[in-house]
């Protein structure tokens, strides 16, 4: 009987510290945005590259479009509209300069190309990095579900939390104008 | 014996037409690049992103560099400097502009944001997404065999053949700038 306790008192502990672990590092936890209900696809950082995009000012942002294997298969077989389980993550980052490629295109810039210094710091001024992200967006199709909005249902995180009830009324109404191409601007980057 | 022949005749003929496919379809002809011998990494188009850029004026392109397997941990970890068998790819594509999302930026812009006309059209103007690609270059981590480069050997390829020597004499010095982060100017966007 005492073994038997001990043992529910270790199987209990090894158990809490798990349960205080899910909570902790909150993997588990699942932040649910508004309207649409979408949570953070698992894994979406791992998928594979869609295409790039810039956005200017005051925005100043670049943005990648990564997909899952639903979209990239959609999207390399011209496929539209895109079937149900499709996701497009939308990551975006502030731009931001770095001193080392400013540089890099200096020394290259004035040996190695034909383009004057002035050329040079015209380049350099217009040359960016991804600096820290700015937000996370998805396009999750669900022809069902979201029959009301095209089929899509979407989703804003701000580090890892959903973006406000505003924020995401607005998203349908963006997207409307890229109705031809089921309500989705990017096209893929070969 | 007459079997035998025949089948000598169908087993030749049978490996021609396999020769024939490989040839025709280029898919097993190996480009390779001068000076470091790098070829084009099988695959590497559904490699996962590792970060964005933009580059200005007169080259105006925006990029992604996408990494193998090895490279993504290694990033991930913050490991330096990157072991071999790193491969890191950059693509880069012509920057152009899309009337459909100027478009809705102006919807939105007028609507939804605070942005005034003026400033709407100022974020239109400097909006781009992912035109033509231009064209796609590797750093291949070996550091015996690229022992006087830092351990990297260079490649760059317009539309699938490598460029000429010379472009491949620059890869090198242009990259010395980044010695402190093993000569990746890259850092991992998260």
């Amino acid at each position: 009987m005492k073994k038997i306790a001990l043992l529910c008192v270790a199987v209990l502990t090894v158990a809490g510290i798990f349960a205080f672990k899910t909570s902790a590092s909150g993997e588990f936890e699942e932040e649910i945005a508004p309207i649409y209900g979408v949570k953070i696809p698992p894994g979406y950082r791992d998928w594979r590259l869609i295409s790039v995009a810039r956005v200017g000012d005051p925005l100043n942002d670049l943005r990648a479009k990564l997909g899952n294997d639903i979209a990239v298969k959609a999207y390399r077989e011209g496929k539209l509209p895109f079937p149900d389980g499709t996701i497009i993550a939308r990551l975006a980052w502030k731009q931001k300069t770095s001193e080392t490629i400013k540089n890099a295109f200096r020394v290259r810039g004035g040996t190695e190309t034909n383009l004057s210094p002035e050329q040079v710091e015209k380049l350099v001024d217009g040359s960016f990095v991804a600096g820290s992200p700015t937000n996370v967006q998805f396009m999750v199709k669900d022809s069902k579900q979201y029959a009301s909005t095209g089929g899509w249902g979407f989703a804003q995180f701000n580090d890892g939390k959903p973006a406000d009830e505003a924020t995401h009324k607005t998203c349908f109404s963006c997207h409307e104008p890229a109705k031809d191409s089921d309500f989705v601007f990017t096209r893929y980057a070969p």
